[in-house]
Order: C-alpha cells, then sequence, then structure tokens
C-alpha cells in the first residue's frame, strides 16, 4: 500500500454508509493512495462485500459513534471522541492520514477541523472553498461557510489560499481574484468589504481584479471570488434554491399542455445535458477547508458514489500539489 | 383633475423617455389620480404627441437637467437642482405630488428622497422593498439596497414597514416575516443577525416565523423576509445572474441539434410563459422605499412602459392604502 493515506468518513452524509462505501471503491481504482473508511466495522465491511476492490488500497478503521447532522458542533466533537469524524481528524492531526473526506455535518467538521487538525502558522481563519458552476469554467469561492464575522484582513488571506490552490489543483496559473460586492466602483460597499478592497490592492501572492457583482460570478470571467460566510452561504443557498425553483417551474409548464409536452420529449436529452454541466457536482468533488496544517474536505450532504469519488481524487490533487507547505509560504 | 398626483420621472431610465412616457400613458387609462411627467419639457412633448390621452389627467413639469446613471449619489443631488429627479422628489416634499416613480440612478434617488422628502418620524433608516419571484405568491425583501450597514434594530422596522405594505397594498392580514439567515436554527447566523432575531421575536406589529435560508425564498412559504441591503442586494444579484445564465445555456443546448431544435419549438410557448410569470416585472411595479413622509418607487433600470406603468399603478394601491401614516402608527 501507499505511504499516503485518504480517511474518508464513511459514516456521514445523507446516503452513508451505502454511498461513502462505494465511492470509495470508485475512486480506489484510479487514485493512487490508500483510503481508510471511518465508521462502524460490521456495517462497513457488510458494504464492501458488494463490491471486488483491491484489498491493498482499502482498509477500515472502526469508530463507533456517529455526529448526526443536528448537533451542535462544539459539543459533538467534544463528546463524541468515538465518532469516524473526530477519528478521522485525528487520523490526520497524527499523521496516520494526509486528508479526510467527510459529507456530515458541516458545522462539527469546520470547528473540529481547526480545533484537532489546527491551523496553518499565521493562518487567521481557515475559510471553506466551494466551486460554483458559470458559463465558462467553474469559479472558486472562498469563504463559502467557515466565519460568518469575517474581519477584511481574512479576506486577503482567503485570496491568497484560493490561488495557492487554484494555481496547484485546478492547474491554472496567476488565477484572478475578485471581491463580491454590491457595485463594480471601488467606493461600493459596506465598511468590512469597503477596507477588504484596499487592503487586496496591496496584497502580495494574488491577481486583483476589483469588485464582481453578485450576478455575473456565473459568468466565469474571475477566477476566485472572496466574501464572508454570509455572504457565501447566502449565495450558494440563492443558487440552489433558484435552480430548483426554475426546473420545477419549467417542468410543470412543458406538462402543462400535449403540444409542450411533445417539445419536452424531443428537448429531454438537452435539458440532462444542462443538468449534468452546470449543477452535478461529480467532477469537482468537496469543498477543501484552507488554511489548516492537513486537508479535510467538506462533501455535499446529498453526495452519491460519484460526488464522493470526485472528492477523494481532488485528494490526491492537493497532495501531489504540496497544497499546505505551498499556503504558509504565498502568506 | 384629480387632487392627488404622481409625479413620473421621465428621464430616468435605460429606455428614457420613449419608455416613461409610453408607460404614464399607459397607466393614466386605469389610475384615478393625476400624473405629471417630470423632465426636458420639449422633449416630453415630443413623445406625448404619439398618444391619444386625457389632457385632464397627465401634464409636464419641466426639469432642464438629468441625473446620469455614472453620477455620484450625493453630489448629483446637491449639484443638480434643476434635474428631473431632484424637481419630482421637492415636489413630494411640497405635498404637489403624493408619489414620485423613478427608473433612474438607485443611489442617487435613495439618498435624494431621504434628504429631501425625509424620514417619518421614529423610523431609524428607509428600506427599498423588492418583490421577489416564488414558486407561490410574490416575496417582499426588505431591506434590498438602502442601508449597507444596517444594526439589527433596523430590521425589525424593516418588517414592521413591509408588513403595512403588504397588508395595505398586496391585501394579506398578517403576512408572515422571516430573517434571512445561513440555517433555520436561532443560534445561527453573525453577530448582527442574532441580535435582530430575539428583537424580531418580542417586536409588535409583525408575525415573525423564524428563520429562512436563502434557498427556501423562491419556494414562497414566508411573505415578507428581511436582511441588511448588502445581502439583500447579493440575492437580487444572484437571482437575475444565475437566470440568464441558465436561460443562455438551455438556449445553447436546445440550439445545438436537430431533436433538440424541435423540441425547443414546441416547447417555446411553455417557455415564454415562465419567462413572463416568473421573470417579468410588469405586474409588481417598482419597489418601493418605505419609511419616508411620501411615497418613492424605484422602478428598474430597464423598465419598459410595461413596468412603468405598473410602478404608477401600485402607487394609487399606497396611496389609497394611507401607508405613511399606517406606518408611523405601527412603529
Amino acid at each position: 500500500m501507499s505511504d499516503k493515506i485518504i480517511a474518508i468518513d464513511a459514516m456521514g452524509g445523507d446516503n452513508a454508509p451505502i454511498e461513502t462505501v462505494k465511492g470509495a471503491v470508485l475512486a480506489s481504482k484510479t487514485v493512487k493512495y490508500g483510503l481508510a473508511l471511518v465508521g462502524r466495522e460490521n456495517v462497513i465491511n457488510e458494504e464492501l462485500k458488494k463490491y471486488s476492490y483491491d484489498a491493498d488500497k482499502i482498509f477500515v478503521v472502526n469508530a463507533d459513534d456517529v455526529i448526526e447532522n443536528c448537533e451542535m458542533p462544539t459539543e459533538a466533537i467534544k463528546n463524541k471522541k468515538n465518532s469516524s469524524m473526530v477519528i478521522g481528524l485525528n487520523m490526520v492531526k497524527d499523521g496516520q492520514a494526509v486528508a479526510f473526506v467527510s459529507a456530515g455535518n458541516t458545522g462539527a467538521l469546520l470547528t473540529g477541523a481547526t480545533i484537532i487538525v489546527g491551523r496553518i502558522k499565521g493562518v487567521k481563519r481557515p475559510a471553506l472553498g466551494t466551486m460554483l458552476p458559470s458559463e465558462k469554467n467553474r469559479v472558486l469561492m472562498l469563504d463559502s461557510g467557515a466565519n460568518v464575522d469575517a474581519k477584511a484582513e481574512y479576506l486577503v488571506q482567503y485570496a491568497q489560499m484560493g490561488s495557492v490552490y487554484f494555481e496547484n489543483v485546478l492547474g491554472k496559473d496567476n488565477p484572478t481574484v475578485g471581491l463580491i460586492n454590491i457595485g463594480t466602483e471601488r467606493e461600493k460597499g459596506n465598511a468590512m468589504v469597503k477596507e477588504a478592497y484596499s487592503l487586496l490592492e496591496k496584497a502580495n501572492g494574488i491577481n486583483f481584479v476589483g469588485n464582481v457583482e453578485a450576478r455575473d460570478i456565473t459568468l466565469g470571467d474571475v477566477d476566485i471570488v472572496v466574501c464572508d460566510a454570509f455572504v457565501g452561504n447566502v449565495i450558494l443557498k440563492v443558487m440552489e434554491g433558484l435552480s430548483k425553483t426554475v426546473l420545477r417551474i419549467l417542468k410543470k409548464a412543458l406538462m402543462s399542455n400535449l403540444r409542450s409536452k411533445i417539445g419536452a420529449l424531443f428537448a429531454f436529452p438537452a435539458f440532462k445535458k444542462i443538468q449534468r454541466e452546470f449543477f452535478e457536482y461529480d467532477d469537482i468533488g468537496g469543498a477543501p477547508f484552507l488554511g489548516l496544517k492537513g486537508l479535510v474536505v467538506k462533501a455535499h450532504g446529498s453526495s452519491d458514489a460519484g460526488a464522493v469519488a470526485g472528492a477523494i481524487k481532488q485528494c490526491e490533487k492537493f497532495i501531489d500539489g504540496d497544497i499546505v507547505n505551498k499556503i504558509a509560504e504565498r502568506l
């Protein structure tokens, strides 16, 4: 087995352990590192029986407990030492694993990662990066969930960490960085954002291109956008809600009469193509939590095997790119 | 002529004066109040010649100057005393008009309205209300553009003012109010939002139902949502950008081969129906700026005659509902 291990929270997410185990088996066919499935041993082994896989690449680490989605983050991390999440995070801390992927409780994962794995020296706040759909390439948004009361100086670090990730995992040199704002002019925004603008202008190691209005994110003209986590979460959720609403009313309109039903039948492959290219996440994996002394990736709660496999594959690039050390150098 | 006058900024917006004048003529056919078109007299009169209309209901107020979209709000209001916007706002202040509708520079309109028309006694900050599309009825969001550094106590007043508007203009008693947040649990959010939650719970004159995640706004289960203007602007802009992006990629996908082209042809009326019902704004008019001693309505910059007419018709309901006095009583 490879000396490097990626740990996977087999019990985290809406479709665990069925899809998490299946995803790990899928990923093991191409990923060169070993995969540790963390969770209830008997349950995971039952799932593994369904597949043929390279036993040198997948193994199980027992964890009796599970952190549920409804639990309060800090209490859950403190009280459930034998949960798959806490054990997985400790594997990263202790060097037994180089990365941990979980589709479980987001708040608990972010809190646990910060407490257990710890921040890179100099990082003020780790940030969650999410790849957003656009008309061109995917756009990396930070922070999409970690710090809801961000200071301007955090946003500068988000830009620097995001640039390292973009260059080394997504393979584009000197990616452009935009500040999410309510207008393109430099004097726009609230007090924090105005301060962030002037700090970003002077910051090293980033290619800052100014303000980006939220309506222009999906044009895909800027590679990385930075904002506080409250705004980032709102952007993600509006995209999710509006997409679903538009698809539902489209479906309803298309089913309303014979003519449109015929149209829908003919147009169906085109719809599927959009849905796959624009709204599905298998190809991009999970959201990296940047700024920690190891890699922690949040997979979407409703991840299926394909999405879990995508998140695991993304870890390989992160590890090979030596992101943790490069972030430390960039700040 | 009616003793009550609605003033219209004939020069404001991307399609002024052609669509603003046409919109006023359209509205004059049903609105019982007089309509004053404010702007360059000769230009407006040229436009008016195109139509037959009741000369008792439409008249022109000359204004030599125009505030452009690129101008800084405070300077523009201070320096362009003879602009259509400043003259229209002064008509409201002086009681010559009961309402002013403009599709011009948003920042200048909000600044000018606050300075010239002035706040209702007790209102801390006037707020811009926008009607968002949803799967059920339209949802009123405040603040969608006025105060980017809002305090928790402002949000309580937004909820109260929005409730008065909803009851009297949209005709629904005891409308529900939600706080836009990053989760539904009461302990979620940034510092300002957490404080707003506890104030909203105790506030009079509103039907507060708790947090609403941004993805659930378009479900339409809550009538009114409140947030600071930075978040409100981001929500509006993400909706605008994503809708356009989805329509563009849908069109591209449908035009990609013969089969999907046939589908598009049959499905076309259904698409048009969605676009009309979900994304067009003629039926809802403009965004009311609530909390002032008179009515000021911001119409979308790209308003056509139908949207201008919608905004004017909405003023009639506002005036008949005696909203200014009812807001003063509610706080």
